[in-house]
């Protein structure tokens, strides 16, 4: 028996609520220049008083030294093991536009390129073509019927877009065309089953549609595809943990990721404070709330460690009005770290804050990698994060006689 | 390779001795009143020189969040992993009334319980009718034969009771009778797969027959029976670590664990220090001991933190006679948390503690919650405590060329 059916086979349903605060991209590395990291040098007070009345810890989304991309970092942290439930790209872009993927349905993500008179890549992102023009290349390329396969074409931003293949029998064990260079020609995709030979013709077949259609359309003339996927049978959470889940994410790729595990999307703003005030308005109706807030990781991809100090700020500066519901368990989280310095995500543990009535505090008194790293909850798996907010939240009967 | 068939392959007979120490329940969380758990209440000096010359950590029985029952915290510290070698409520019963339970019995759990005239139930546990009576409507029941199965019938406490079914080919794949509520009729007992037709019709002729011969003994006039299980193959502790294990435990179901995994059950006094005197007293003629203490556990499940800190004041005081013997390897922990504060078993880690002359000692100095979380053996899975206490008993050879 694994994990998730172990949970499954001991939660029950309670009154008792859960908030999971996911501040993507929270961990980070020291500024050379002050030796502090981001966490440390933002000034939370109301992270720290909250630390210091709960156990903390750190967490390693995967396992130590693996970097996860944000659909691994995610279902971890929701109690999927994200090596099991492995995320392809081309769904994850699908899900990432609230495209309602059904479970036989293939997602590519798809590149507008640039291609030269004799069919060599020149550029694989078209320029950065606008996301305006993407939206009509998009628009041409929509609704083909090939092979009694209908391909739909969603933009995505800028360059890039999905392509869902909706037919019967499709497998998605197929190769890419995109070569991740320049120079070359386009390969041609390739079945890697033999199931997959349909797939292989169909999705061939589109880019030939597609070469003449664009052919006008310098510098995006051209389209590469990779990742080709299918939706993961992930069990909903309602099954798992016997939840009621609500998602809180203004990101849509987040909003596809939670509705993947079955957690109903609501509406919300696009800034910090309008999740928060989402958080309130919905509280009485879900006993489970996955609040994600984004923009930490969008400061440290961009290097920029001065702005991710700042949202860390800001969002311990929106923390009272979290506190004021008075959920029963609080876990404060990322689903990977992002340091400015690394500008991108990185295989660093992160901080973790459970606070709950029964949470045997330790002494943490501070919001942050060095102190966590002295913390109760020790160093964990993400996916024990959810067994134990359970636990706190005692939605959890005994295992075992 | 599992881990038990690792520690298995290189496991080696030496004169060394280990004790295991288990306190029930030992773990716990701060009294609100004075922020102190009841281990860091307790006055210890024993145990607190003893961390001192040791290591320490915090156990997870089964994994963080997952609260253990009995048997599976237990079965963790013996190092079987409590998830594959999963122990069912019947067995438990079973075993814990000194029952010899053989490989193909099928055990249930019953209780006598009282039916009104429309043979709804009324009260599940017959009002706790007391253990005499109930020892009498045993043998008013005991050794039924019903399509060549003997129905076996032990009284155990109060209401409940032990069934066991002895013939060919039984399966203990069926559903309970017990619905676990009232105002409603006994389930009839359901074959959960196909092959165990025969068991649940067995079942619901013995609940039958029952029904006729307790129709007069008002308010236990009728039976209910739920976790029907096999003992499990557990492989011997003799063979996975070449041991020759003895157990002393006061409470029968300790003992019918013990057994499980291949321990001799040593006769012992129902005191703390009874049980003391017995491991002197057989310290010759054995090289591996489970010490069981149930009071502490007892004193958790009843609310009562000051009796839960004076049964861990009392093992203190008792443990000079432990110390006196000498043994190579001293581990002293719990199979699982009872907070004082919850009433009940916890998810909580437990504190460890491992004394041998080689276990490299750490700066813990007192042995509490708070204190092994800064140990040297980090936080573990319970069933990573006997591989450690084999190798510091210089029971483990070289792994691998």
């Amino acid at each position: 028996m694994d994990s998730l059916n172990l949970t499954k086979s001991i939660s029950i349903p309670s009154p008792t609520k859960i908030v999971l605060l996911v501040i993507d991209g929270l961990g980070g590395l020291p500024n050379p220049e002050t030796g502090k990291t981001e966490m440390e040098t933002a000034k939370t007070p109301n992270l720290d008083k909250l630390a210091s009345r709960g156990v903390c810890g750190l967490i390693d989304p995967v396992s130590p030294g693996i970097t996860p991309g944000s659909g691994a970092g995610h279902l971890a942290l929701f109690g999927y093991d994200p090596v099991s439930f492995n995320i392809g790209r081309g769904v994850l872009e699908a899900v990432g536009v609230d495209f309602d993927l059904q479970p036989e349905d293939v997602a590519a993500r798809g590149n507008f390129c640039t291609v030269d008179k004799a069919g060599l890549i020149t550029d694989r992102r078209a320029g950065r073509v606008s996301t305006k023009k993407s939206t009509e290349l998009c628009q041409l390329l929509d609704g083909q019927v090939i092979d009694r396969v209908k391909v739909i074409v969603r933009p995505v931003r800028e360059h890039r877009f999905a392509a869902i293949f909706r037919g019967n029998k499709l497998s998605p064990e197929v190769s890419d065309s995109d070569p991740q260079q320049t120079g070359v020609a386009p390969l041609a995709i390739r079945a890697l089953r033999p199931e997959a030979k349909r797939m292989a013709g169909t999705a061939n077949q589109f880019i030939a549609r597609a070469k003449t259609i664009l052919a006008k359309q310098f510098p995006a003339n051209m389209i590469l595809f990779r990742g080709f996927s299918r939706r993961p049978h992930l069990p909903a959470m309602s099954e798992i943990y016997k939840l009621r889940p609500a998602a809180i994410a203004s990101y849509p790729m987040y909003r596809g990721l939670a509705r993947l595990v079955g957690m109903e999307v609501l509406k919300t703003g696009a800034k910090i404070v309008d999740e928060f005030k989402t958080l309130t308005q919905n509280y009485n109706d879900y006993d489970f709330f996955f609040l994600h807030i984004k923009a930490a990781d969008a400061a440290g991809e961009d290097g920029d460690f001065n702005k991710k100090v700042a949202v860390i700020e800001e969002i311990d500066s929106l923390l009272p009005e979290l506190l004021g519901l008075q959920p029963d368990v609080i876990v404060v989280t990322g689903d990977h770290s992002t340091p400015a310095l690394l500008k991108g995500h990185s295989w660093h543990p992160v901080p973790v804050l459970l606070y709950s009535k029964w949470c045997r505090a330790d002494k943490v008194k501070e919001f942050s990698e060095s102190a966590c790293l002295l913390g109760g909850l020790g160093r964990l798996r993400a996916t024990e994060i959810m067994p134990l907010a359970m636990a706190n939240a005692l939605k959890l009967i005994k295992f075992g006689a």
